[in-house]
């Protein structure tokens, strides 16, 4: 099964479509506090459908996306009478569309979902792909399974309420599938500011960039393999996020996975032959957008312990990374030993400045 | 993806094979307190893979297939290293297969899981086609997915410790697959008392009686149409258990079946032409073997009301049911009326003597 992905920034029609092509039995909104407030009022004022749908509302943050709200969910749903044709209409960030679609994934054995991504992080990576989850034991997305959106509807209409550090979260992901498509694509994002990207203008860039992932996706949706590309500067991300959070000082995702391009690119140059002067570009773009994870020689060890733990580590000897060999030609399954990695983190604060 | 059947009374040697197919990271078995004791040994003594395993032990009992269990083996799991790449043994009745492979599933979006059932009731049933999932918010398997296991070992070695009472729960559905398969296959099980059976047979047998659910399975994995054929006696069987529950003195799944399949027989000789020389003889063998449930028409109405909140039920209007033209043809998505009901209600309590 694969989602029906929808461009367009007339949402409240998209759904109507939806909703007389499943014809549920009962339609229900699942939106946090943050996205009651700013995104549901404009779709129900659109939307009958919406207006008439049961809402539940969980609280925001990655720190809620956990057991407790994702029973709470099953319960509402069905103390408000879902049936396995009811559906769900995700609305949110990725905390949402992601432990919205894994309620709905197996409440009842599975009723239809639809995802509605309010902001350019979930537009660009969480809402599409049928990865679905909450976090548990301590751990991001332990639980959760693969299950596709029967539609996720993409639009740029939620974006004004977002935050310039979201706004730029999510651009670290479009980053990222730009580094893997191709040349043509990085360079028209590297030539603006995402916080000067008009409405439509950002819906078109999105239709090409949420492009890569779903060609990616629907070519392997479990992850077997074509998939890991997805994790381009996501080894290193992860590895930084939990070492901020260790920190007490959390990082944006998109940032992490930014400051991840930037490791991750550097390793490429050592071991793909990837070349140097365009990782030099990105790094530059990096820096001047986001501005660098500050680490000393005394956290390598610690990075490198995060990195083993990745859930996509097969075993614990290797560590595994996805390259480059140049912008838009992967190189999957790559390995690094430890000290390719601190030479990498050296050369990584050198061009961040650190 | 379809599961992997295998019937065989080696079950070491089928959990072997299936080890060195998947290499697993790391091998955990999943029991009950009923199976530790009775079953682990049996495989342990067998098996280096089983003896090597990490255990899990849930309490036993329908009761416990919760969030809470569920909980605690994502946990242990979690605690005790398994990775994307681990395997899970699920050794038990429905609950254990249940529980386990929804566990399996959902541990970091779905890790390699084999059922070995141990009843004759999951061998029959619960282990095999992909139904996974836990008790919530007082309904049965309100949570949970469609998954196939890796591979379902289906042997008759663990059934020397079960009661005369779950070998006949386990012959309540194997019931079911005859009349849904056709005259032969029924009137070789209506021969004989499923306590005679022999241990040889009895797999000969379950080979004949599951490949009638596999076949249904593997055309609609996830019940669209044709898979209703397997809710034959189970509008009424599930209203029954229900009932009886309420009465605070459950009964058997499989004598709940054993009796609806009473019930929607005789609707199928009201509704779809099923002969009723057949009914008869059907129904004397199910009074033989699994005597009645009593109720009175004090009940119709209640039980009624709890056909209506079946899930399969699209509105809460029309009663659906699964009913039979003739043994081995199939009418599905039948429907009766309230009146209809009670008078088969009648008949019923007519037919077994109550």
């Amino acid at each position: 099964m694969e989602s029906n992905v929808v461009f367009t920034n007339y949402v409240a029609e998209a759904i109507e479509e939806v909703v007389s092509a499943v014809k549920p039995s009962k339609v229900f909104v699942l939106v946090d506090e943050n996205t009651q407030e700013a995104a549901l009022p404009v779709v129900q004022s659109q939307s009958d459908t919406v207006k008439g749908a049961t809402v539940i509302v969980v609280k925001p943050g990655d720190e809620n996306k956990n057991l407790e709200s994702l029973s709470y969910i099953w319960q509402q749903l069905g103390d408000s009478g879902a049936t396995r044709h009811s559906l769900l209409i995700n609305l949110g960030g990725g905390v949402v569309t992601d432990m919205g679609a894994f309620a709905a994934a197996t409440f009842k054995r599975g009723i239809h979902f639809v995802n509605v991504p309010t902001s350019l992080l979930a537009a660009v990576d969480a809402s599409v792909g049928g990865k679905t989850g909450i976090n548990f034991n301590g751990l991001k997305n332990e639980i959760g399974a693969f299950k596709d959106a029967d539609t996720v509807i993409v639009s740029s209409i939620f974006f004004n309420t977002l935050s310039a550090t979201e706004m730029r979260s999510g651009y670290g992901e479009m980053l990222k599938h730009a580094l893997i498509k191709g040349s043509e694509m990085l360079s028209d994002l590297m030539k603006q500011d995402v916080l000067e990207v008009g409405r439509e203008r950002m819906l078109d860039l999105l239709k090409e960039n949420v492009g890569v992932k779903q060609e990616i996706v629907s070519q392997d949706p479990t992850e077997k393999g074509l998939r890991k590309a997805l994790n381009l500067g996501h080894t290193t991300g992860h590895a930084f996020e939990s070492l901020a959070l260790k920190r007490k000082s959390p990082i944006p995702h998109g940032y992490a996975v930014a400051y991840g391009l930037v490791v991750e690119l550097i390793l490429s140059v050592m071991k793909q032959g990837f070349p140097s002067e365009t990782m030099q570009k990105v790094a530059n773009y990096i820096y001047e957008n986001f501005r660098a994870f500050a680490i000393t020689c005394d956290d390598y060890d610690e990075i490198i312990d995060f990195m083993r733990h990745d859930k996509k580590n097969v075993d614990a000897s290797a560590i595994n990374f996805t390259l480059l060999k140049n912008v838009g030609e992967l190189a999957l399954d790559s390995t690094a030993t430890t000290d390719e990695i601190k030479a990498a983190l050296d050369i990584y604060r050198d061009v961040m400045h650190i």
